[in-house]
């Protein structure tokens, strides 16, 4: 009952969600520059009469809002993150970026409207609530360090008992709701591996260590690092994402190339015995040519990891609200999200909602430059927090 | 005698060819700009009393002068090239490049300085000489197409029945003359290859066509083409200079990858296979990875094909003319020269003169920014021009 | 209640089960000719006073019994395979094989003798037994085609409902209970690659294509196929298992090269992407060399697909029969077992019993010919049989 | 005069020369093992009358017989090589070899005839003789160390001035000559690579060190020495003729894998850069992988390095008795001739003579079981040593 009126006010409000995550989309601010966005949610909450709301919360712009209920009960904290990216929008639409070079290509506008209809809803039910919702707005999801671990190493998770966070996917199907019992997103690493060996020129190899060549070796032979060295059944993505040797001419060996990309695990043991075969392998096989190698090697988010308990019960109250077939279990994904820290605090879940928009055939990835998302998964991803919220502090 | 008396009056010319040299080096123009440098020749050769200058022969500013001897004979062609390369000077010196950018960094100012000392000493003995000298002062030999190829297409070989040339050699023992029999230099033909495959999110290897790994396994692959296609007594080289793939951020994974360099041989039956097989195997080895390569394959220069009997000819005069131990027999070399162009059209030799200063521990190479070359040297090239003229021209 | 008798019967007569065992480790036979070791299970079955025992179910010496409770109930099917390898023994006991070449070095005389002793126990208690027991015991686990899969074919799961099955494992915890909810083993390909070169003289590789090397580039290429092709969460494995080429003398390049090995997968469409790119790459390779490429693939067994119902329904009672911490979830493996066929037919679970003698330090694999089993697990087996009975056929 | 007289004889004993190249073809002996093709070439030599003959001489049955001329002079050593081959002929002929696996498969049967022919003629001219030949009737050429170098060491060079060889060549044109400046073989040399690492089940690639794929990369990664590492003007090939890993079952990843080949060069300098090279860069490789590698390398028979001056004296001798298009210079080649032995002694040449039967179409190369040469060449060979013999001891 409680649900079903929450969520009819949700959709009252749609039309006004809309607008934010227009507003939004309109004036993007990139990673740890998000001073305006910040600046109006803050008024949107305090328009709601939310008044416990904390700013500067953690490295840079995060938002901790409360809304307390009227009766004593668990806290559970919702997560909506809103950085934009360094894109230049190539969609044609009424709410195109204003700003050129930036653009709200990962849907994180959409997140921060919808959480804002919820929190719009729970302050009108405030009196229904058995406990406390915190409101996590999070800045610099995209960039490392990222906001989420300074937020939580700030408080933002003090008191709070359940942590859950929502992603809109452009790709997937217009509001499937997505769970999984495990991993949710991987340990997201980096690394740079410079090559230096001797140049010389193109007619005398042998007079030379030519960087390029032991390079190409390096890629070829690192590539058994996840073909033979890693356990079938745990995921592991070795990428090169950028090999940069040589071109000042056409007859010169270059004395160095430039190798880097990302490291995508999900197990600890896993991503640690990658981080050390990258860097052994990499030295012998340069030495085998005698050439060196520099390694720089990062680690970058962590993987998600839910809660079981957690994703059972929402699962549970998701099958009871949306259409069966709307709610379905997913394996884990290869992708990085530094919702990974609040988890590692608290249990909880990370949940997807599909926003592909039907009438386009096409589906651009998120952080492309023409990504879009059909409005409809607002609503969804609202729905989504709300059961979730009736779930914990109504029952 | 007559070259005894010759080789005096070089050296008694030297300060002048110094001078000249200098003038060179300071005012260094690239290939196919040599505008003020062939003006600065031609006065020279004129205030020698040289009448017969044809100017803009070929496809740029090569000049080619007559010195007719008094008596009927021969007609023997000496080569010396003036163009200067884009490189910055790094040598502290008083005749430093006075032009940003540009240098004479292959010793063509001192070929030419030696040329015009020879010119002035044969047009002082006129009455000496049985035949003909022409002087092919030569612009761009640097870069494709060159300008030799042009002048013996423009008539500069007409009448002509040897030719010679010198190169300076900035690593080579000061005043050593070295001669070979065979392969001068190598056909030295450039290459790109361009692999497309389809590009995509780093964390999802499976839905792309990794172009950056593919171009490794290109490179990779392709080392055979010199350690098992080639016939192990006919040199090859297969030289990447160049790879650039991706870049863009950490998680992009490349959809393309481009490959340049150059391959050097000496026979035209190997020159032909490895064309063929660079173009066959990159693209059989891009369609197992379903990736597609575009092959732009350029024949550069031919190699330098000695005429043995001048060889013989000229070596031996060296050896009466010279201490033994400075004429040294070498193995061809893999470096690439225009003056092939002339040796397909008439019989004759390529010869080098070592010029390394000898205080110096280290010699740069050729088109280095601290490239050097003695200036003794130039007295010795000219040395070596003279006794060619002497073996055809006076006996 | 009932269990705990049954249990301390199984208890009872573990001398037997211990000498049914030995005697089948005494007596290897290998797949397909299991003639004296199926004589032996259908006498102890006789004697327990069973009857309804079909022999030569399947494409070989299969045998399925019935135990017919004195109620009405469901039908469940219990397997336990039955063959040897042909591998030396040179573990030193006092029922060491004594059919040299031959060994139960996979444990499959343990699986028959608790299958046996759980046989005993339910005989003595028909009357407690609401519905059947179906005995599978199975010929030729180890050697393609296999015999469940006839077994199947032959109307061995005919009314039967549920069907489970048992493994010990050598290198697993004495007594220890793993389950798994989805994938219980791998698709189990095996392939053969002969490659075709022309040979020739070891010092004219380019009179040649060198299979040999060829080959190499093969393996190496294909590396890619768990690297870059495979979705990273999915399992996959491509293993090299024999490489052949050359060997006459040092001095002769090898015309042909034969490689082959298996391949593991769990889901279908990775199963068939990578038996479509082995072999496009593998020719598309070398053809690049200018060899070509004969490929044989063979899908073997599929993997098993165990009914997360069921799994979830056994784990319960294990959990409340033994200690709960000798009740283990375990990821899938990526090992091959025909028991996959029964699953495809009926619903039901794979389990396994760890076996490790726990007094040995290094505990050697299957197949290995120090193989051992602690023949405590026999008992432990016997139990978790007994419980899933009770489950199904007492409450 | 003088050599016209000689080459009649030469063919008038023809028949003879074919009756004796027939009965060493039927009776073929392995290296080391010619206890019988050696007393047969004795009882010729003594049939011809001569005396002076040593036996067993070096580390097998190496024959060193002398024809003293009538008048002083020089002494030139002539020398044919005796072993064959171990394999079985595949020939349809007359005179087929008459022991199963074994086959004079390398010509040496001709080499031998036409040595005998010429000893014929040279002792029916003793008295024209100024000067000794000294016979060379060599074991053991096929298979290291050689007899080569072991005559040498027992003196059978002692007093000699010049030493010559010839080789029949099946694959190249009947009675064509064919000499060359420099290198007349390369430094043949043999490795062998055993590659440790640990093997496990296919399934499971983790827990290994698979020393298959760790085997590909070497030969792979070794690819380099000759194609960047190595002069281009320098030729080397490195071989890799065998490669064996695994090979048990489909499922088991091998411990280890061996791979051996040869090395060919011309250079010393070479030769060592590449045995250093093969050693470190295949440890290094290995250990990339967590595998080791145990490398022996054996220095086989060095270059032949012709003496510049006696090639040309007796280039000139051909030209001016045989027809000018049938004496040809050619590239050295890479094959391996433990002659080189002799011409580190003394000065000399190794000369080859075409032996392709102009009626096949197909010419089978050398140790192949259809080997064949044409018998018309035992007399153009043995017109080569009489026109040098003629050239050093007549003129």
């Amino acid at each position: 009952m409680t649900l079903d009126k929450w969520r009819q006010e949700l959709t009252d409000n749609f039309e006004e969600t809309v607008k934010w995550r227009r507003h939004l989309h309109e004036h993007p601010e990139p990673s740890f520059e998000e001073v305006e966005t910040a600046k109006y949610i803050v008024n949107q909450l305090k328009a709601m009469g939310i008044e416990d709301i904390r700013t500067h919360v953690g490295n840079g712009y995060g938002i901790v809002a409360k809304i307390k209920g009227k009766h004593p009960g668990p806290t559970v904290a919702l997560r909506a993150d809103f950085d934009a990216l360094r894109v230049t929008e190539e969609v044609d639409s009424v709410f195109r970026s204003k700003y050129e070079g930036f653009m709200h290509a990962c849907g994180h506008d959409g997140h921060t409207a919808s959480l804002l209809s919820v929190a719009k809803v729970l302050m009108n039910n405030q009196h229904e609530l058995h406990g406390t919702v915190v409101l996590l707005h999070q800045h610099a999801e995209e960039v490392l360090p990222g906001g989420a671990k300074s937020m939580v190493e700030d408080g933002a998770l003090e008191d709070v008992d359940y942590v859950f966070g929502i992603h809109l996917g452009a790709e997937q199907l217009l509001n499937q709701v997505y769970y999984n019992y495990g991993f949710g997103s991987a340990n997201s690493d980096t690394f740079t591996l410079k090559v230096q060996g001797k140049g010389g020129h193109g007619a005398a190899p042998h007079d030379t260590h030519d960087a390029l060549t032991v390079g190409t070796q390096i890629v070829s032979g690192l590539q058994q690092i996840v073909s033979r060295l890693t356990d079938p059944v745990k995921p592991a993505v070795l990428t090169f994402a950028g090999f940069q040797s040589g071109g000042e001419a056409y007859n010169i060996i270059a004395d160095s190339a430039e190798i880097f990309g990302t490291v995508r695990t999900m197990h600890q043991d896993v991503q640690q015995m990658i981080e050390a075969k990258l860097k052994s392998m990499s030295s012998q096989i340069a030495a085998a040519y005698d050439a060196t190698v520099e390694i720089d090697y990062t680690q970058g988010y962590p993987s998600i990891q839910n809660t079981p308990e957690e994703v059972e019960k929402v699962k549970e109250a998701f099958l009871s609200v949306f259409p069966k077939d709307e709610v379905e279990e997913v394996e884990g994904q290869m992708g990085g999200e530094d919702f990974a820290y609040f988890l590692l605090d608290k249990p909880g879940a990370f949940l997807r909602v599909g926003a592909k928009p039907p009438e386009n055939e096409v589906a651009y990835p998120h952080h492309h430059p023409k990504f879009e998302i059909d409005e409809q998964a607002l609503l969804r991803s609202g729905e989504v927090f709300l059961t979730i919220i009736d779930q914990y502090l109504t029952h």
